[in-house]
């Protein structure tokens, strides 16, 4: 099992943080991504999107730090992290799609606006952040978790770069629901944290 | 069996789509987008992010074309369309993430922006686009269909936006792989037709 990792992304935290939560054993292959390893070829080859993570597990190869989540969950965590049964499958998936599209596009943008200053449109994407940072704190007025009662990979895919919208200039001051949510998520057993996160 | 839609979203379709190839009986109920219907309240109720589709079956309600996808794969379609086992669901995933984000940040906006009158950045969004479609179109020389070997909701998901690619600026001129990826899923039996479509 090889992780094909950079130790600032968020995508690449929600990988870690889940292998952690199952107690996996997993090699960590830094990407040199300020030195632009991953648009070269060798990457390419793994992942012609050139994202990171790109993640290996018996033969196979998988590309988007969702899909990896959701190999992981099914093959290592049995019904615990993302269950079979249509009903509460699709209900964690709408959040993948949350953290693929939303939060991408919102706190991430923003965070790679600010830290590795990408020539983004941060008004834009904190805009979309809070945007998206309001319903999320609404929906979790009454909650514990996003879906089903009890952590799941829907919770692991949109934690990371909600908790790291400081560094994209996105605060947390106005969602006392979603800091809540933060603190139960640090204290799942074996937890692990990442640079930036308070 | 509902369905809350709009004809004219390529997200909509998707699941018109795999409805039909089901062979499933659902009920179309249009939404007065242009009318501002799906940012009301009675919408904001089903779906805070007063999104299009939303689908309701058995006291379920769900947002988000992907997640929908799913669960009707999942719920109706066997091991035809999505696996269960982690391998083969992984690999399919991956596209519902390249739909949900890279397709929707490109062809997708693109079409928003010339069919709609989206305010969105046009030339990003169609550099976007052919970025996603090269790629796509290098993975689609060698296969028939994005993963499996068989069509599955990864062609679903990714279909609609790249056929409608056109209307918005986005030829396939120079991806002859993609045109017969899509003349493939158009000769799927109970294949079924949106305006846009050639």
């Amino acid at each position: 099992m090889v992780l094909y990792d950079l130790e600032l992304s968020g995508n690449c935290y929600k990988i870690r943080l889940m292998i952690a939560f199952l107690g996996l054993d997993c090699e960590l292959k830094a990407i040199d991504f300020l030195g632009g390893e991953h648009k070269e070829d060798a990457f390419a080859a793994m992942n012609p999107f050139c994202e990171i993570p790109v993640f290996e597990d018996e033969g196979l190869t998988l590309r988007d730090s969702q899909a990896i989540l959701i190999y992981l969950a099914r093959k290592y965590g049995g019904e615990a992290w993302l269950p079979t049964m249509p009903d509460g499958l699709a209900r964690v998936m709408q959040w993948l799609s949350t953290a693929s599209n939303d939060l991408a596009r919102g706190p991430n943008d923003a965070r790679l606006h600010d830290l590795f200053g990408y020539d983004i449109n941060v008004d834009l994407a904190r805009r979309k952040a809070h945007l998206t940072l309001s319903i999320i704190e609404n929906h979790l007025k009454d909650k514990e978790w996003l879906e089903l009662g009890r952590p799941t990979i829907a919770d692991i895919a949109c934690f990371p770069y909600i908790a790291l919208g400081h560094e994209g200039g996105v605060a947390l001051d106005g969602y006392p629901a979603i800091r809540s949510w933060i603190e139960r998520i640090k204290n799942i057993p074996s937890f692990v944290a990442m640079p930036g996160l308070a």
